[in-house]
């Protein structure tokens, strides 16, 4: 049995945070809650320093503007530069050609190890036109193809959210079936997941499904859990709740709680 | 009996909210509870896509800076093009003449559907040199006067907060005496209140003042609950305590405890 | 007996904190817990207006960039002309060249009344080259010596936090032993500490050494309190239980719990 989050607890790993003005506080308490070490460095002048002991690096775009994007461009090219490995989430990026356009922009100079999104987002990536209801290739409703191509396309593995979350990386697709609906009851708990994702990669640039499989679950069961102890309608409780589980989650205690399946092509 | 929260709750309108760096988190959450979905966009570049399929923009001064003041009027500009109503949160306008010239010529240059904010604040927007102590005015220490005189110099719905919230539409004014002093224990409260009102206009640049005070009345009765649970010093407690109840109240269940009067002329 | 906490919150002194953008809700909210009213403004262009009634300015460098670091230049400018006190958070000052030059070049052009850090902090302000490890004149491995010479050389009080928490005004040390571990597993603890020194100085640009401990005392002995209710292993409920007890905390409760002595030359 694979263990990467303990892994994760003990080597703390520094991950580089730009991301939205929106979520950086809860992005950093979930960070502490998993015992990694998150940094919100946004000055393009400290990239090369941070780097070299960095983990990873996460890009959001939650609140792109011009000043933020050719920042965030420069600091993931010296990502690359060091082989940091990056996760990007493309907030929203179908709501406007100015993230359709920064997005294109950075997917052809950068090189990304992880993209995170909901359905729609990673719709956006490989179908400029593409809407959510323009799409018929799914398992319950979720676009598994838009997942296939963008990970075809930008040679990053995917993991796309949603009722069921997706996960592909070299060719090979898992379906996971954890979580529970006040999670978008709560802003920026994608964001944080897409945080967590870079605190397990640990200067992987290629991680395995598993690996990307174990975050997400850690995420999702730690949710479940919330849950049960806020209650289904109280989001303040819960967003305090979840902080809570994050940090007392241990691999042995969640492993079997895992409701995980491998989706093969002839599945679709 | 109007219901507006219903409406807002069935319609989760996107809120488009450029607001200070310190209540981002708190808003989006807010929002979240009420059922509308926040967008904090702050590129102008991005700003006739998002109101393509904004209900309402939210503009808040409180870290107002020199870069973020004419994006704000940019953003505001094409509010007013695609007719998206907005709402002005003045914060601290009278605390500098940095923040008034930008009050006046935001308010010169954008027609605001509601002006939100303190009594300090709306007297400020009337009489630049104006301070609380030099008004005579009064309800209950309240300056209703001043609420009615920028009512009528810019045009706008005037909500003015404070242990009575008064709110003036139309030549009309209602006085509000619901909510609890915790409110102002907790950072952002006054913002949130801002975009909560935002939320309830739905496209509507001319909301009656029914509307305007049912969206006070929901978001103070929702404290008055939160500070039951919370009890009456723990800020941290309250907090959390007011996010479940802006997600627990209904329209039913609030109706009778909202304690409203209507201001005449010659009550003053 | 000094009651500083009583004078704080009576005077409820207004508290400018150019902050990171990761810790401005809770430095916010900590404050508003303290009963002293924050102001989170970044535009130089106000910065006379509000100095003329404000009581201290925090300046923390948590997420510095080129401009940010530019306007904090300015704005403490204009608070050493209004002699405004200062106290400066050089956080993580020793990770990048980018956060070294600044420091240097910030304490050279300001004069600063507090310098709070971590004792790497404190090590990177005195010693260009120096790490933690490089470090031998300790009590209880907190490098004493580092915060003296910080002291001598920028002539400002120094509060170097860490399991035990050192403090050095007019030659003087106290070492303080109040606190709890769950301090580090919550984002902006160390910068909120900043901003409560802020708030005791209430215009004092030299504050005694009594007072600054009474400030970190109050501080550390809240956490404690916070940690009985929370449990040792959620931080989540420990952040929320923090909030309520910086509130709930009176000067005449807790100066019994202080552990705190004074450190001769010859300790070391």
């Amino acid at each position: 049995m694979s263990d990467y989050l303990t892994s994760v607890r003990e080597a703390q790993p520094l991950v580089i945070c730009y991301t939205n003005d929106v979520v950086k506080n809860f992005t950093a308490n979930g960070l502490l809650s998993l015992d990694a070490s998150p940094a919100m460095s946004e000055a393009p002048e400290e990239a090369a320093d941070f780097f070299k002991v960095a983990q990873a690096l996460l890009i959001n775009i939650g609140t792109l503007t011009q000043q933020s994007g050719e920042d965030m461009l420069k600091i993931a090219k010296e990502a690359n530069r060091q082989n940091v490995p990056i996760v990007l989430d493309p907030v929203a990026v179908g709501a406007s050609q100015f993230r359709k356009d920064f997005c294109r922009k950075f997917l052809e100079e950068i090189q990304v190890t992880v993209i995170k999104g909901n359905a729609s987002e990673i719709l956006s990536l490989v179908d400029a036109s593409a809407t959510m209801k323009g799409t018929d290739s799914t398992i319950e409703d979720v676009p598994v193809e838009a997942a296939r191509k963008a990970h075809l396309k930008y040679g990053a593995a995917i993991v796309m959210t949603g009722k069921t979350d997706i996960i592909v990386q070299d060719g090979r697709v898992f379906a996971l079936d954890n979580g529970t609906p006040l999670l978008v009851k709560v802003t920026g708990t994608g964001c944080l997941l897409g945080a967590v994702i870079a605190s397990f990669l640990m200067k992987e640039t290629h991680p395995s499904i598993e690996k990307l499989s174990e975050a997400v679950s850690y995420y999702t069961i730690s949710a479940e859990r919330a849950e049960v102890r806020a209650g289904a309608d109280l989001p303040g409780t819960f967003s305090v709740a979840f902080l809570d589980a994050l940090n007392q989650t241990a691999t042995v205690a969640f492993q079997q709680e895992i409701k995980k399946r491998e989706v093969k092509n002839d599945d679709i």
